[in-house]
């Protein structure tokens, strides 16, 4: 989970508008779907030829055009073409260090850029996956890079091919918003698992810290910061589709882009306050590590204030003089115990005093 | 007090507006009271079938159908269905991580969302329960998850069965905004406890500083935290309703609201005070441990830096040479003595000096 | 100065509108003085039956009636009534933990609460009091919990009887700014109170560090907290009332309003810089701390790494092994302190290299 | 450079608008000087009695009034007067508490209010002056406090004797914006010596830290929170000139104030990016610090832990009990050495490894 | 890299609009190139004097002057005066501290300011350079200080030469477009420098921490200040490019524009994630320096707490005195010996349990 892909630096000083792929190259090949449907007829069905999907733009049914892999930089422009996408459109596709953002051609199209997120349990990380939605009057093409395990949209050709759900009997709108909503879904998947993250460490802070406890948090904030970068501008993007009287989305829409916004609101307020614990959470550490240097200090400082004098004693009467009126006593041995005796117990109570012990 | 309640991602891969319950079953069963009054007439009883409420729906006097329970879909759904209720707006009544939010359609009703706060003084925790609010022309609908101990709405009815007061006369919006206000008013209580404990850790971090103390104040800033999630968007909730020229208000209600926005605002300012001072005795709390730290060493200094010399000393006189001309002298033990005086008084004079002392 | 006052959550569960007080009992009785004037005449005296504001309402002179002491709710609700308040006006009279806010009434009233302020030079400490003020055409109602020595009115009352001063010409709504305006001129004294106190901590700092002096800055803090609860929001209520065209505010008024709201812009600038020196001081201490410990350690470490050497050194030829050859030397003893000489010499050498003498 | 000048507050209870100087008293007496001037006429001269400024008053050209020192409470009145001031407008210029603002009567005069600023350089502080313009149809009056050295305005001055230039041909509302535009220059050259001290202490932290470091750097923070207090109200002034369609200016004048307000905007820009940076260095300050102390420690330990030990062998051969097998051993002595020996390379050895030496 | 370049104060008490070069020089000469197209014709040649310019203004085709150098004023204000620049844009173009703005006359041109940014890989530094862009009707004017290797603009060049492109088919907004194009895809390859230094920085924090870490990290986090100051302001003015309806720019470009915003936004947004992550990295640099302290104390307690009671026994048995019982025992020595490995045990089983070993 890079802040980004190397060479996206690449396309600089060609032209605006160049076509190149920036990212990862994450699948073989190219991989288009055609799902056509209304509400009795579905056809579902690969399509080797990307121009061939130019024979469904212009009929009335709708038309789902998912396209998995990115680095086909002609294919995608022949697929976009078939669909109107301007050439800048493009770009934005095979670019895959976008941030969510919202274009649209008047009348023509819309054009959408999320990211799809999927927490991979066996590195313990964030997945990131740019999505592209272009919306026109009566299809949907979807753009994946095809990084993820498992696709996401399954669950959602699975209820247009058996149900007489609602997918079927709307527009290609109500399509695009289900795709969004699918990955939005998915969100609240990422943050239940970064959520059990943050009390495990929580856990670990009061129990048994650890420098590795310090760079488990650095990851964990540096996550957060990703998933920020991924969700933060999707509010935005959502916002302007309900504000934007665009003719391509219907009135009977709106009430689900509500929706979908109030998700997205719930989805950065659950990550903000993640963000805010693991804040806290830093200032829990340092505090623990200042205080192990306290005990660890506190030790040396009872054994050495008590011992240290002891010792200075012992060598007092280990000097050699000819004259040392103590050393022939018959008890000065005992006696030196004795002062000894009364020297550490003096320590102690003062020690405990202090609250040292 | 969890962040956020396991599976709040089971519903994904669902089609949107799928009624799932999400969060914890904190009731049996689903019980539902109606109370149907106006001036004249007091109704209160217990509907077995979720059904029977549409016998209300229709009649001119004011309805309050209270629903304690979320967890069993078809009754919230059949009770929503009475009223008009979109299948988003049951959805979010049962999914009990909604954030507040108010949405609406135009003419029919108002849903409002939010939650409901209780001090748990066994645990020291802050208790959340969401509560759902449909407005209608002359009804409302409440939904609570009863996780709490006593019935907030209890004072409500007893008002309502007993005083010729302003509910009995006043619409239904003003009853709704009596739920509310019974609501905020519950957020003082929590606050006053908050507030206790902030004082009674400023006490201890001046008197006692233990480890202890650190976790304390960590649990507290995290309870503000929740409660900062669970309390701000109450504010533009209630802002969008005085906004909104919604039919559904009356406008002698607005006062009552402007007077709730206000109570809104009055809590985020302690919250926010309460936040700020949280923060602020963590850097004290820092503080204490570095003095603390200073404070031992100081002591270990002064108890070395004394002893380990005069130790030195005694060790000169313990070598065995034969030829060390202080040895046979009659004063040499006595000059020794002598010297390790000097020594210490002169380090003591350097630490008072210093200002250890 | 507490974050809130005890019980403020006392009236949860009431009615929304009930009076009850909050906040602690500052006089004996309440006290109700009314100065009643135009151009020519002037009249003031107490009144002891609330009632008696009434006669005063519907004069053409201008009225007003001071209110001492907020505990007495049934007096507050008579006084209220007299003037036409609302019952949500008065609750807020009596709530002594409102923040500063507006309410109005169109064409009949401006009800306005803000904070006077008193610094405490016995205790270092600011007091708070609360102030409301009700505007309608021709009269003022202040009502003041008397917490604060000295009534801040009196020069005020004084410019009344004496002065042809524009007090007399004007209407109630300059009696009401210059009421806000004493209240805001307190605010100056209070500033600089407390930045004489930051003064004196910065030199503490340089000078003589203690824990004490984290405490003093940790209450600095605290108050500077409370001020600014007490003071920002004023700066909403004057530019509400600079913005809203209540007919109750003269256009010539107008010039004033502006004016004081420019005093409270300043009074939170200089609150902000305040705080800001205060942040900045925090870490000034804490660097401090560091600064002393390495000192510390400094000493111990010179003392100790001179000094444990030299005692191992003696400590061999303490040992009574039978054949240790240097022990018969005659020379043994000097060359020993040559060698001690020597190290002793490096060490001061290494030290003063690393600037730690 | 204190954050308030002292008796900030001694107007309080004065009724508003009483002319009270509100700051040091910087020069001996009051100096008014008269340029008068048009196209082809030049006059400049001081007048001794502030009436007589009322002689320009009425003139049709240009008149620039300037007067030094503010103490004068009578002189300021009079001057004011006769270009129609308000009394709050005289009240704001004798205070030199505020902050930077705009106020106007429309069609009559335009007022504001800015700090000029000057590097101290051997005090290494910003000194602090108020500046007022106040203009009218076709005057400038500008009141200072005389407490920099130099007149900022000498170069303007100069200008309008001996130049042809746009000074001379552009009315009132160009003078006023030149004279704006010498007190923001005068703050580029504050900013370039502030960034200059950051410069030194940049590389001072690098090279030697020591406490008085954290004092400079203090200081430095300090100021910057000063200017930052002087400049920020600026910006919003020029603005609200630029906005505010006021007949005093012409439109010819407009692209000048987007010049001075680019200008104002680069100085706050330079000035954050200063407290950014000295930000930084507090961060660095204090790791420093620790590094040093670890660096201390460092040494502390590796002594100890290889003389220690050493010195704990030396003392078991030190014992006097009779029966000790090692004493009579012949090698007894060079065993121990090759034991001590050992010792220390073992520990040498673990340091090594630590990366410690 | 500085903050700003000396002398920036130069200009200070010059009448408004004085043109003095603020900055270093960086070329030796300035030159001036002209490239004048349509799209049949094209003609590229280098002008030797200024004033040639006012050729190329009038004519119907596309001209773009390029001027390389800013020191010669006189040169730089021949070639605005043949574009009709105001004296305040052409002293912009020399004042090289200019931040990113915008600038117009309306119907006449617009003016735009932005920096270049290049990664100096021998200095690990970020050189910054200004371009300011003068747009008229059929032509634009860009001025470069030229302190960068190669020409970012080369590559426009080669595609206005060989390419029957869209730039020769556009009007000069496109080129203008271009231009400032060309600037922002030069921000990506710093960022990624950047990028590659904040992963290498994070490496080292978890692998090899030293005080060299903490200069660099102090390093980049000042590179990233200057980034921040150069890029933000440049969304302001792409908006306003966008907004302001100006008739230089058609509105097939507007689509373009919107593509940039979108680039300078991404780039805001890394830039601000590595800023995130760089604070980051000094906490985690802390707490690592604190981990050190606390292995090396450990290191010493442990040794300490282990020799010194060791040291004491053994001292004990180093006393002279005549009459100690065990002295004479024969299995005396065995005796301390078994104490002192008791003593060990104890101690090293102390440490076990708090984790210490």
């Amino acid at each position: 989970m890079g802040i980004f892909n190397r060479h996206s630096s690449k396309s600089a000083g060609l032209e605006p508008g160049a076509l190149v792929h920036i990212g990862e190259r994450k699948t073989e090949r190219t991989r288009i779907t055609v799902i056509d449907f209304d509400q009795t007829n579905y056809e579902e069905r690969e399509v080797q030829v990307a121009a061939e999907c130019s024979t469904y733009a212009g009929k009335p049914t709708i038309t789902w055009v998912n396209v998995d892999g990115l680095h086909d930089v002609d294919t995608i422009a022949k697929v976009g073409a078939c669909f109107g996408a301007h050439h800048l459109v493009l770009e934005d596709i095979v670019d895959t260090n976008q941030r969510p953002k919202l274009d649209y051609e008047r009348e023509k199209y819309l054009f959408i850029v999320l990211k799809m997120l999927q927490y991979d349990e066996a590195e313990d990380d964030v997945l990131v996956e740019q999505v592209s939605l272009l919306l026109s009057h009566n299809s949907v093409v979807s753009f994946q890079e095809q990084k993820l395990e498992g696709d996401v949209f399954d669950p959602l050709r699975k209820r247009l091919r058996i149900q007489e759900g609602r997918l079927r009997r709307a527009g290609a709108d109500y399509l695009a918003y289900s795709l969004m909503d699918a990955v939005v879904d998915g969100y609240f998947a990422v943050l239940e698992h970064l959520g059990e993250r943050v009390e495990t460490l929580e856990e670990d802070l009061v129990q048994n810290v650890s420098p590795n406890t310090l760079h488990r948090l650095h990851s964990l904030k540096r996550q957060l910061l990703v998933l920020r970068k991924a969700i933060w501008p999707l509010r935005e993007v959502i916002s302007a589709l309900q504000r934007g009287d665009s003719p391509l989305i219907a009135p009977e829409t709106m009430i689900y882009l509500r929706d979908l916004h109030d998700h997205v609101i719930q989805v950065i307020d659950t990550l903000e306050t993640l963000r805010d614990m693991a804040s806290g959470m830093l200032d829990i550490y340092l505090s623990s590590v200042s205080n192990r240097l306290n005990e660890v200090m506190k030790v040396l400082t009872i054994i050495a204030t008590i011992f240290i004098p002891l010792t200075f004693i012992v060598g007092i009467y280990g000097m050699n003089f000819q004259h040392m009126p103590e050393l022939p006593w018959k008890w000065g041995y005992a006696m030196v115990w004795a002062v000894m005796l009364a020297v550490t117990i003096t320590m102690l109570t003062y020690f405990r005093r202090r609250r040292w012990l």
